[in-house]
């Protein structure tokens, strides 16, 4: 049995974490942090965890985290990099949920997230914890940066045209779309049901920070060396829903190609990733509560009088495939398991 | 008095127009047809106007129709276009809120409505009802083809950029979003509560009925000639809100301008159109069951690197400015009367 | 026209009293108080007000308050007690939204509010607020508590049966079902959207502070003298929607009556309250954005078998004729208005 | 391997017991039957299914029905009574999670379902599937009748009380509160989102077909003899959820008795029943997606003044323990499987 610790576990991915290594049959939950909430037993917070999580939550300093097998940082951002050298010096291995160790880029990384960072050859050793770019590198690492939501979406759905090189990558847009569990469980009027249900908004056009990160993602895939990098246009939404993260993504083709076959061809290995059939229109519950994301790609107007635009629709649950999930399926690429351990659960619709 | 009509008052269109007119102080309703609902009283159907609206839906034949001032076709797609020639012979103004007289390319429109078009020579002569672009147009008008919902809040997003001749014409994006009041009031899987809550989709993405509608009306504003048209992707999705419509616009400039000046400019003396200021993010329900349009213009990562992208946001309510609510300003252009009388409600928040 | 302040502008109450307030020809907004955001654009805040409300918040210091004909408190519980006799000493009416003047058992209000009360003597004067029963003490009073939200809609629903004696008072209950807005504009975990969106549930079961208000209500309707008063049980929901109180009223009648005619009869004069035909079931929806109360009576199962069970349907607007809307109406009668003055606007459906 | 057969499987029951039975490990699903949509892949019209249920659409005739060894009736009510003789004949059981065996007193049935029955015997002989009354009958049953959903919410909340015959009869209140999946995956104007969202209402006050089958039920529960039954009042709301059902339970106590207790010692080996701690007050989304039913009781007031009323909250999600998940409990009894497999998810929160 792997023993996990997850510090930081009072936000909706600590919960979720939760849900999902309760049912891992090979996982054995050690330990949950939450200084302000030492004691509370976690299935008081979280009643959906009653029977099945018996933990309480305790302080960091008492948790036995070098005793597990892997340390999840469920926490916000500039947490992880204090505690995680200890922890690897310790043997463990970790996932980090937040973003400490996303950027390569230690200046770009200062200037997003407003700090300085504390270690950053760590950052230069850890591994970007998307598996379906860098699975290998996974298996052999020892401390995951695992990837933002939209990140995950908005990769995931250029790989394919990125990879093999057959599109204008000037300039595309990535047009976003998240559940308000995205804000997480924090206490602010903008999060408010009463402030976000039955509206629509988009947020931080001017510069969000998963910017960067996606932007370094498209880039690495598109084998720039250098100063270059792809024209990203980037812009998040807040949506009435719970979970959920829907990528709308806009790009142009430098070189004709079947993109269905393109697209089919690339993830016919991947358990996680589901290329819908032409003409498709993914919807965000068709993967809720699921680790699962599905890929639809278009030519609007059938590709009209020259027209070279392409349409990718990309959808996952921002807690699961977005957060949570991946660090499962991360933990389980670190561990030898199968890498859809405890992540086969059919997603919940309606 | 103006006497006014409403053919087909059962849909959502039929019941705001009723909430708006029901309010006017210089309008009487006179009609309200409705074959299916002949003989109920329009507030047994919607409780929300009882003791305010007396009428009862009949039959379109009995209905006094050519006799009123006015009529408003709320009416499935088609319709009016088989009515229009008898009531503007009666002297009746008649505003559809359908498509019927959108498109000036009958062939065009042939081909995304699916039927043949019963009077070309009246779509030659309807004046497309978008106040910010053809109000003396409209003044003088007999028959106004009211605008879509998505092409309204993206033509008054991308108008001044366009008009000032500023922007790369070639492509433009047009990502929107909009409630489910916009797929009607019709007895569909797709629209119930249980598949449209929760979940966020894209519809229509390979051709949509008002791609080419946005594509006349921003051609029109670039002020081209014979075959040149602009390059327009639209992309619509459906939302879990019941009334309102995000647009969210991409372009590249052509041209450096000061983008908050020109827009301020362009939309000064317009009572509906609120530009916000720079950095601003309109939410839909900050114009709910109002008939404002709020736009806020970006330069996303302030375009550094020589990034030439302009992101617009425009948000309006699909069924006041989208629908009733400028069919009403429209009627009050035809009229003579304050174009803003009987629109002036605060929008309803939270 | 008449000068009013609002102090503690800044929650849900405060932008519906601007809401209504901005758009009263009798009233001039003359000043609106929040210690936290004093100098901040009132429309900075609450965007829907834009061009229609150009006051910024002040200090309550600096706020002309004594200058004003009538001052409404959106505060907190226990604020408006300590403001409210220099108001008063100075020729102010005040229309408290807060509960400090509702329970005319000082005891029992210090119990259930957990304070001192700072002006025993002022409770003593106050006019309880709701219209449909106290309308001439309205006119002449000087301070008037404006009731509760739950009270509000579960008073209206009994009335016309208590006060015609023909109900076991014995046992009533009032299964009440509120909208998140309900809780306020305030930065609490369990209002977040991904808290209460798709989920309900009931609280405070075990004792809410509105059951003493209810039940000191429906005791003097019922005329008891003394220690007697009515039985009451009161468990109050959140249930997922913005707006909106549903009150679902259970009681046994004590003597056969026409119900029907009972409160139709009743209210027939109130332009607010609106009973629906016979067999009737009021949403809340049908009443959004507007200051009315519908209502419907039941006779469950025909009243088969012997069964004396009524059940009454009553819905309001929890932020207008629940708050902001009452407090207008009874404004409009402190100042020998129309009593509907700029509460005449038809509810926003869908 | 136990092969499944259902039949109507277009519907919300249908996809949830794909969504069960396809991690079921001990069955196969054989066939599933919608004559509308005979030769469609079910993962073309439930695409959370895609990958996981191979199946397509087949006629009822096509359908190898009777060689399976359990068949589902996700139907409308009306439809198992005529197909289930030849099963059973054939040796196949039976569940039907519709209406067709629930009620005993067939005159009754036939008054609220509006049709004859077509086999009264097998309704004689059918057994009530609320595992958590009757597991022995069950496990040597052929044909199950899978309780409604209310009915499950509201037995189960009241049964403690009534089987310990503490609580006087002649009086019980159950408020329900569903979801809208609920109302079915039918084409229906009052379902729409635009209709059913932002809005809450009471319906089917009058009477509702479910009030026969929790008076049976309860009436079996309290023993009684002859034609004496419970005095029930249901009323039925719909609220805005997906998934679902609050049932808030009013009564009073005929014998003091401490309730916490009775409640625990009640339900201490009933895996899918959690008695939450005093005070608490279960959500909706704590049993989401599970076959969870939690139960919270009260005295409102402590029962100060005398007062013996007792509240009692619970909450199951409609389309599993108020339907597809109760019947893979009951499945797993009529074959001797561990009674919870296929049922452990945990619930999805947020």
């Amino acid at each position: 049995m792997i023993k996990a610790g997850i510090v930081g576990g009072t936000g909706y991915t600590g919960v979720e974490l939760l849900r999902l290594l309760a049912q891992h049959p090979e996982v054995e939950l050690a330990a949950i942090t939450s200084r302000k909430e030492a004691g509370m037993a976690v299935a008081d917070m979280f009643p959906s965890l009653r029977g099945r999580v018996s933990l309480a939550f305790t302080t960091p300093e008492e948790a036995p985290l070098k005793s597990c097998d892997v340390v999840f940082f469920a926490t916000p951002n500039g947490v992880a990099m204090k505690q995680t050298r200890e922890l690897l010096d310790a043997g463990v291995k970790v996932i980090d949920l937040a973003a400490d160790f996303r950027i390569q880029d230690i200046g770009e990384w200062s200037k997003w997230y407003g700090m300085e960072h504390a270690c950053p050859d760590l950052v230069a050793e850890a591994v970007y914890g998307l598996p379906e770019i860098n699975r290998e590198k996974i298996r052999g690492a020892r401390l995951i940066a695992n990837p933002g939501c939209y990140p995950t979406a908005v990769q995931l759905g250029f790989l394919p045209l990125v990879e093999a090189g057959v599109v204008d990558t000037t300039w595309m847009v990535a047009d976003c779309k998240s559940g308000v569990s995205g804000a997480g469980r924090k206490a602010e009027i903008g999060a408010l049901y009463a402030e976000a249900s039955d509206t629509f908004k988009a947020y931080a056009v001017p510069g969000h920070r998963h910017w960067p990160e996606i932007r370094q993602g498209l880039t690495r895939m598109a084998g720039f060396a250098g100063e270059m990098s792809v024209g990203l246009t980037f812009v998040p939404h807040l949506t009435p829903l719970i979970r959920g993260i829907h990528a709308t993504l806009y790009c142009k083709l430098s070189k004709e190609v079947d993109l269905q076959a393109l697209f089919e061809a690339r993830y016919a290995d991947e358990y996680f990733v589901d290329v819908l059939p032409a003409k498709s229109h993914p919807e965000t519950r068709s993967v809720r509560a699921s680790n699962l994301c599905r890929i639809a790609v278009h030519r609007p107007q059938g590709g009209e009088g020259g027209n070279n635009v392409v349409v990718i629709l990309s959808v996952i649950d921002n807690l699961v495939k977005g957060a949570a999930g991946q660090a499962v399926q991360n933990m389980n690429l670190l561990f030898g398991l199968p890498e859809n351990m405890a992540l086969t659960q059919i997603p919940v619709m309606p």
